[in-house]
C-alpha cells in the first residue's frame, strides 16, 4: 500500500495512510483534496505491516516536544510514553500514559527546526517520546488507516495556527466563566447551595458559579431533578442568578435502565443506544446510576435527541453544563461481573479460594478493553452498518460534546454555551472546555496544573484548568493557599473537591487564610479585563493564551523552564508550587527587563524593574505577583466594594520606549462580537525625549463602551512612576 | 497525673508521661534517673485526657522541621501530616503519612532557636507538622504513657549528637557494602545469578553484591534453600565470592505452616509464635508463603532462637542478610478472609451482590488494624503476661533486627554484620541499615531518594538508599541514567526492580547508556576512599554523613533548598532530578567559593572555581560532578583496570589558605578499628606566601597502611593547579 499526500497550505502537508475514519477533528473537507501517491515520508522512518505502522524519528539532544494536550509530564513532553486511549483514571501519577482526552498533536522543536505532527486516528496508539531510548521518538499505530499531518511553519506559534486553521477556532465561553467558580461533590440540595452562596457573601468573596454534582438528580437519572432536594428548581436558579451565581449541573452519558423513565424508554424505543455485536441488544454497563445504556452519539439522530434533552435544564434557567464520565467510564459490565461472581461462588462452595485471583478479578472490572470491544455504534458507511466502539473509542466524549453544542446552537443561535466536558479528542477545543479531571491535593498536581495548561493551550484548549486545591485527598493549609494564589491566572478558576475530603471552600479555613483567599479572588476580578481582552485576542488570532518561555528563547534554561508561562501578550507568571517556600527561583527569558508587580489590595504599591536572568524572588502567601513585559500594559479594574465590578480601568504599563496596551469588551454572552459588536481600544504609550508620556488611542468595533475612564500608571525602565488619565 | 522530668545532659531533658513501655530505642537506663514532678512542659502546650495527650507548638513562618526519618516530603518536613505506624505501602505518593519505619525524632529550627524533640512511644500517633494550620505543630498521642525528650543544644548537629548519644552509635557496615549492588525480584537460581555476574563482568562493571529475592527458598519457607535452584549453595556462594560478589538472601518473618518443616515445628512446640487473645492459639496470617505464624520477637528466647536460624546462611558462606516484610506485612488473615467469603457466598447465592461492598471488602484485607489487634506478644512485665501487638506495633521489625544481630554477634563477636531491614523504629540505626522500601520508577522518587537520605541521616540511619532506578514500574532511559548518576553518592547504591518491570541492570540498555553507567559505577569505586573515610568519621563523631545546606546557612534559599546536600565534610552534591534537563540551578551556600569537578574518567581534567550563589550549571548524562568546599581535599582511588581496586590515592584539594584532607582505612570487616587497628592520615595543605604548597601529615592508628602513595592535585582560588606526591 502506498501513502497518498496532499498539500493543505504552503507549510502543511497531509499524508493519508489507507482509508482513515473521518473523525471530524479536522473541519476542512479532506476528501476534496487532490492527492498524489508518495513513496517516502519526510522526517520519519516508516515501517508498515498489513495491520500496523511504526513511525520513528531520531531526535538530537536539544529537541523538545510540546503539546499532546491532556497528559502528565512537563511542558516538554519528551522522555515519556503516551497512549491515546481516553481513560477514567483518578490517580494521575507521573508514569501514566493516558488521561481523559487524546490530543495527538505535538511540535518537535529546537533552535534550527520546528515540526508539527498531528495524527488523526480515533483510537488506541502509542507515542514513545524518548522513553525507551532518549533519542528515538516512536509512534506505533495498530492500523493502516490514519491521517498524518506534518506542519513545517517557521515557529511554534505558526505551527499551532496552522493546526487550529485545520481543526477550528478555539471555544470562547461567556464572560462570566472567567469569574471564580465553586464546586464540591456534593452540594446536593437547595439548602446547601444557598449556604455556600451565603458563606461566600458573608466572607466577601465574589463567585460566579456553583456546580451541582450527581446528587441533584433523582437516583442519578440524567435529565431529572430530584424535587425533594430542589422543590422549585427554576425559581431557585433565578434566585441564585439574581445573586450573580450560575448553577452548573452535571450530566453523564449513562442512561439508567428503569421502566417508565422517559429518557430510557425513548432511547430503547428508537434504538438510540449503543448495541452489542448482534446489532439488536442494547449494550449495558454499570456506572453511578447502576445499570445503564450508552447513547450512540455517532449518529446525527441520537445527537439531536440528546442535545434536545438539555432543554430541561435551559428551560430551568441553567446557563452552563458539565458533561462528565464520557470516556465512557464503566464500573463493570453485568456480563463480566456475572462471570466473576460465578467463579467466586464456585470457588467459595468448593472451598478452593484463590484470594489474589478473586481480588484481582474484581479490581479489573472497570474500563476494560474487552468490554469496550463488545459495544457497537451504528455507522452508515460501514459494510454491516455498525462499527465496534474500540475502533473509535476516543470519539465518544467528542461526539457527546457535539450533541450538546449543536442543539444548543439551534435553540440559542447567538448565545455562547458554557460547557465543561471531561473526555475529548482533538478538535473538541472548538466546541467546549475541558478541565483536567480528577486530580489530587498534591503539590505535584499544582505544578501539573501549570504544565497541562500549556500543553492544552498548544492543542487549542485555551480555556481550561484543574480542580483548584485538588479533587481527591485532603488539602493542606499551605497548598490551598498556594494553589488559590496561582489559580488567579488559570483561565478556568474552579475550586472542586471529592466526597469525604477536607472542606476547601475559601471560607472553610482559619480567618487569616480566608482573608488571603478573598484577596486572591478579588484580584482575579481585578485582572479580568486583561484576562478577557487577551483571551478574545488569542481566539481571534489562533494563538494560545498560555505559552512557554521556550517558544521565544532557546537558551537551555528557557527550554527547561517547566513552571513559568506567558499569560497573553504582556504577563509572565511564575507561581510558587513547592511547600515551605518563602519564594522561588524565577527565570526571566528574552533579553529585556520586566516590571515585577505585587498586589496586596486594589492599589498598585509594590513594583520593581527587574533585569532578565535567573534569581530568587520572595513570595509570601498574601500577595498576587506577576511580571509585565517591557513596553506592555495591562488593563485592570478598580474594583468596587462587591469585589467584582468596576467603573474605571487602570492600565498598569511598563514602558521604556513605545508601549502598547489593549482593552476589549463585548456583551460577554453572545456571538455578536463576530459582527463587530464589541469595543476595543488599543493604546500606544510613547515616551518622549523629556521622559514624559504621550497616549494615543485607537478604537475598534461598534459597541458603546461600558467603561469610559482609563487611568494610566506608567512605570519606566528606571522605576519612575507617572499617572495619567484618559476619558472617552 | 503529673509529668515527671529528669535532666539527661546539660541540654537534654526527659519528660516522662505515666509509665511508658520500654522500647529499647534509648540505650541509657532511664529507670535509674532521678525524676522530679513538673507542672508545666516547656515550649509545648499540653492537653491531656485520661487516655490521650495533645502537644501543640506555635511555629513562626521561618521555622523548619528536620528529621522524621523514613517519610515522604522534602528535607523540611513541615506542611505535612505524619503517622507513626509502620506500614507496607508500595505507593509512596506525596500525601502518605506512614512508611515502613517510625522515627519520631525531629528538630524545629530557625536562625534563633533549635529544638530537638523525640517521642519514644512504640505505636500509632500523629504529628501534624503544620498541615491543618501552617503555624501549628500538633502531636496527638492516644495514650498517657510515653517519654518525651527535648533537646536544646545550640545547633542541629549538636542536637543530633545528643539524640545519638541516647539512642546509640550508628551502624557501620562492612566496607564492601559501599560497592555497587545489583538486585531484582527475582534472580531465582544459580544460573540467573551467574548470568548477572557474567554480564556485569563482560560489560566491565564492578559489583560487590547480588541479592536473591524470595524465590531462592523452597516454597517461600524461610531458612530453606531450594536445591533445584541452588544444588550446592555453599559452593556457589564461595565461587561468587571469589569473583568479588557476595550473595544477599532475603528473609521474611512469616513462618509457613507446614507439617514437618522444622522452623514451623520448633516454633509451635516451644510457643515461639505470636498468639491470639486466648494466649494459646498461634496467630495466623497470609503472606508470600501462604498461611504463616509470626515469631514473637519480644522475648529473649525467641530472638535467640530466630537469630540462630541464620546460621544456615552464615554456614553457607553468606555475609549479608536482607530482612523484609517485617512491619509485619499481612496480605490477609484467614478469619477476615472467611468472613468476606461467607458474605460473598451468601450474596452470590441470594443474587444480592453489592459489587462495591464486595470489592472493597477484599481490597481492605491487607495490613488491617483490627488484625494487628488480634495478635499478642508474651510480655513478662504485663499483668496477664501478654501484650497486644497494636500497642507496640512499631517495634516488630526493630526486634527482628535485634534477633538477627544479637546472635550474629555471639557467633562472630568481631565481625560487622551486613543487614538490610525494611521495618524499623528509632534506635534501629545502631544495629542495621534500612533501605527506602518499594519505591517507583518516578523522577519524583529520585528526588525523594535525595531528601529521605537526609531525613534518615538526621535520625542516625547514615547508611541507606532507595532502590536505584525505582522498584515498581518501568524506568525510562533518561531516568535510569540520572538516577545511577546520582546514586554514586548514595551510601547504599543498590539497583533493584520488581517482577514484570523493564530489566534495568546497567548492561540491559543500549551501549551508550551502558557505557555511561559503567563510568558512574567505576567513579563510585574511585570515590570510595572518600566515602568510607567520611562514613567512619561520621559514625565516630555522631555527625550525619549527609546534611542539608540549611544546617549551615539560614538564608531563605538555603532553607528552601530541597535537592542538594553535603556528603561528608568536603563535598556538596547537587544532582539533576528532572527530565529533559541539560542542567540545573545550583545554590552554593555559605559564603565561600567551591571547586566544581566533573569526572569523565579516572583523570581530573575538568574543574572550575565557582563563587557562592545561585546559578544554572549544565550537566550532561556522561559525567559525575560535585563541588569541593574551600580548603578541603578528598581522597580518590586511581582505579585499576578491574574498575574497583587501586594502589595509589589521589587527593583532589581546593585550597586558598590552609586545607585539610583525610584518608582512612581499616580491615573493612571487623570491629578491630575500635581497638586502634586502623590507619588514618590527616593532611594539612598550606599555601605559603610564594603560592607554593606545603603538605603535613598526621598519622593515627596501629594498622599498617595498604596505600603508601599519595598524589596531590591542588587547585587554588585562582584555578591554578599544582601536583605533588607524598609517600609513606
Amino acid at each position: 500500500m502506498k501513502i497518498k499526500t496532499s498539500r493543505i497550505s504552503p507549510s502543511t502537508q497531509l499524508f493519508r495512510f489507507g482509508k482513515p475514519y473521518k473523525t471530524e477533528a479536522v473541519i476542512l473537507n479532506t476528501n476534496d483534496l487532490s492527492f498524489t501517491e508518495t513513496e517516502k515520508l519526510p522526517l520519519f522512518k516508516c515501517e508498515k505491516t498489513a495491520e500496523s505502522c511504526k513511525l520513528t524519528y531520531t531526535m538530537n539532544k536539544e529537541q523538545c516536544i510540546f503539546g499532546l494536550g491532556e497528559s502528565v509530564g512537563g511542558i516538554n513532553k519528551r522522555s515519556h510514553i503516551y497512549r491515546m486511549w481516553n481513560s477514567d483514571d483518578p490517580c494521575h501519577t507521573e508514569e501514566k500514559a493516558s488521561l481523559y482526552g487524546s490530543h495527538p498533536f505535538f511540535i518537535i522543536s529546537d533552535e534550527n527546526e520546528k515540526i508539527g505532527v498531528f495524527i488523526d486516528y480515533p483510537t488506541d496508539f502509542q507515542i514513545d517520546a524518548g522513553f525507551t531510548r532518549y533519542n528515538v521518538l516512536s509512534i506505533e499505530i495498530p492500523s493502516e488507516n490514519f491521517d498524518l499531518y506534518i506542519f513545517a511553519a517557521g515557529n511554534e506559534l505558526q505551527i499551532i495556527r496552522e493546526y487550529l486553521k485545520l481543526t477550528g477556532t478555539p471555544y470562547l465561553p461567556p464572560k462570566w466563566a472567567f469569574g471564580f467558580q465553586q464546586s464540591r461533590w456534593s452540594y446536593p440540595d437547595e439548602k446547601t447551595v444557598t449556604q455556600v452562596a451565603d458563606n461566600m457573601a458573608a466572607a466577601g468573596i465574589p463567585c460566579d458559579a456553583i456546580y451541582i454534582d450527581i446528587d441533584y438528580m433523582d437516583n442519578y437519572k440524567v435529565f431529572t431533578i430530584d424535587e425533594k432536594k430542589f422543590p422549585d428548581f427554576k425559581k431557585f436558579t433565578a434566585k441564585m442568578k439574581e445573586r450573580g451565581i450560575r448553577l452548573i449541573p452535571i450530566i453523564d452519558p449513562g442512561v439508567r435502565i428503569e421502566k417508565g423513565y422517559s429518557v430510557y424508554e425513548d432511547g430503547v424505543k428508537n434504538n438510540y443506544f449503543c448495541k452489542e455485536a448482534d446489532g439488536k441488544t442494547d449494550f449495558t454497563a454499570a456506572v453511578w446510576p447502576g445499570l445503564v445504556h450508552f447513547p450512540d452519539f455517532l449518529t446525527d439522530q441520537v445527537r439531536s435527541w440528546w442535545g434536545k434533552l438539555y432543554r430541561l435544564l435551559w428551560n430551568n434557567g441553567i446557563d452552563g453544563i458539565w458533561n462528565d464520565m464520557n470516556e465512557p467510564a464503566i464500573f463493570y459490565t453485568p456480563r463480566k461481573l456475572d462471570a466473576a461472581k460465578k467463579k467466586i461462588t464456585e470457588q467459595a462452595i468448593n472451598n478452593s479460594w484463590d484470594f489474589f485471583e478473586i481480588r484481582d478479578s474484581l479490581n479489573s472490572l472497570a474500563n476494560r478493553r474487552d468490554d469496550y470491544s463488545e459495544m457497537y455504534h451504528f455507522a452508515e458507511d460501514e459494510k454491516n452498518g455498525s462499527i465496534n466502539h474500540k475502533n473509535l473509542h476516543n470519539l465518544y466524549g467528542f461526539n457527546m460534546t457535539r450533541a450538546t453544542v449543536d442543539e444548543f446552537k439551534k435553540d440559542f443561535p447567538n448565545k455562547r454555551i458554557f460547557l465543561l466536558t471531561r473526555s475529548s479528542y482533538a478538535g473538541a477545543h472548538r466546541m467546549a472546555a475541558i478541565w483536567m479531571g480528577d486530580n489530587q491535593s498534591w503539590w505535584e498536581h499544582l505544578l501539573l496544573h501549570i504544565q497541562m495548561l500549556i500543553s492544552l493551550n498548544i492543542c487549542g484548549f485555551f480555556y481550561t484548568g484543574a480542580d483548584v486545591c485538588g479533587f481527591s485527598g485532603n488539602v493542606s493549609n499551605e497548598l490551598a493557599l498556594r494553589w488559590m494564589q496561582f489559580a488567579v491566572f488559570s483561565p478556568l478558576f474552579r475550586n472542586h473537591a471529592a466526597l469525604g475530603t477536607r472542606n476547601q471552600e475559601p471560607y472553610n479555613f482559619d480567618d487569616k487564610t480566608t482573608n488571603r483567599m478573598r484577596h486572591f479572588i478579588r484580584t482575579r476580578y481585578k485582572l479580568l479585563p486583561y484576562m478577557y481582552t487577551e483571551f478574545v485576542h488569542a481566539v481571534k488570532n489562533l494563538a494560545p493564551l498560555c505559552t512557554p518561555t521556550a517558544f521565544y528563547d532557546k537558551s537551555p534554561q528557557s527550554l527547561e523552564c517547566q513552571d513559568e508561562f506567558y499569560l497573553g501578550r504582556s504577563l509572565l507568571i511564575a507561581p510558587v508550587h513547592q511547600p515551605n517556600a518563602q519564594g522561588r527561583i524565577v527565570y526571566l527569558a528574552e533579553n529585556h527587563p520586566y516590571l515585577h508587580v505585587r498586589l496586596y489590595n486594589n492599589e498598585l504599591e509594590d513594583f520593581a524593574v527587574i533585569q532578565p536572568g535567573n534569581f530568587y524572588m520572595k513570595y509570601s502567601t498574601d500577595e498576587v505577583a506577576f511580571f509585565i513585559k517591557e513596553n506592555c500594559g495591562i488593563p485592570t479594574g478598580i474594583i468596587e466594594n462587591d469585589g467584582k465590578t468596576f467603573n474605571t480601568i487602570e492600565i498598569i504599563a511598563f514602558v521604556s520606549s513605545i508601549g502598547t496596551a489593549s482593552y476589549y469588551e463585548d456583551d460577554g454572552e453572545t456571538n455578536d462580537y463576530m459582527q463587530g459588536n464589541f469595543f476595543q481600544i488599543d493604546f500606544t504609550i510613547k515616551k518622549d525625549e523629556n521622559n514624559s508620556f504621550l497616549i494615543q488611542a485607537d478604537k475598534h468595533g461598534n459597541k458603546l463602551p461600558d467603561i469610559k475612564n482609563f487611568n494610566f500608571v506608567i512605570i519606566d525602565e528606571s522605576g519612575s512612576i507617572v499617572r495619567l488619565a484618559f476619558a472617552l
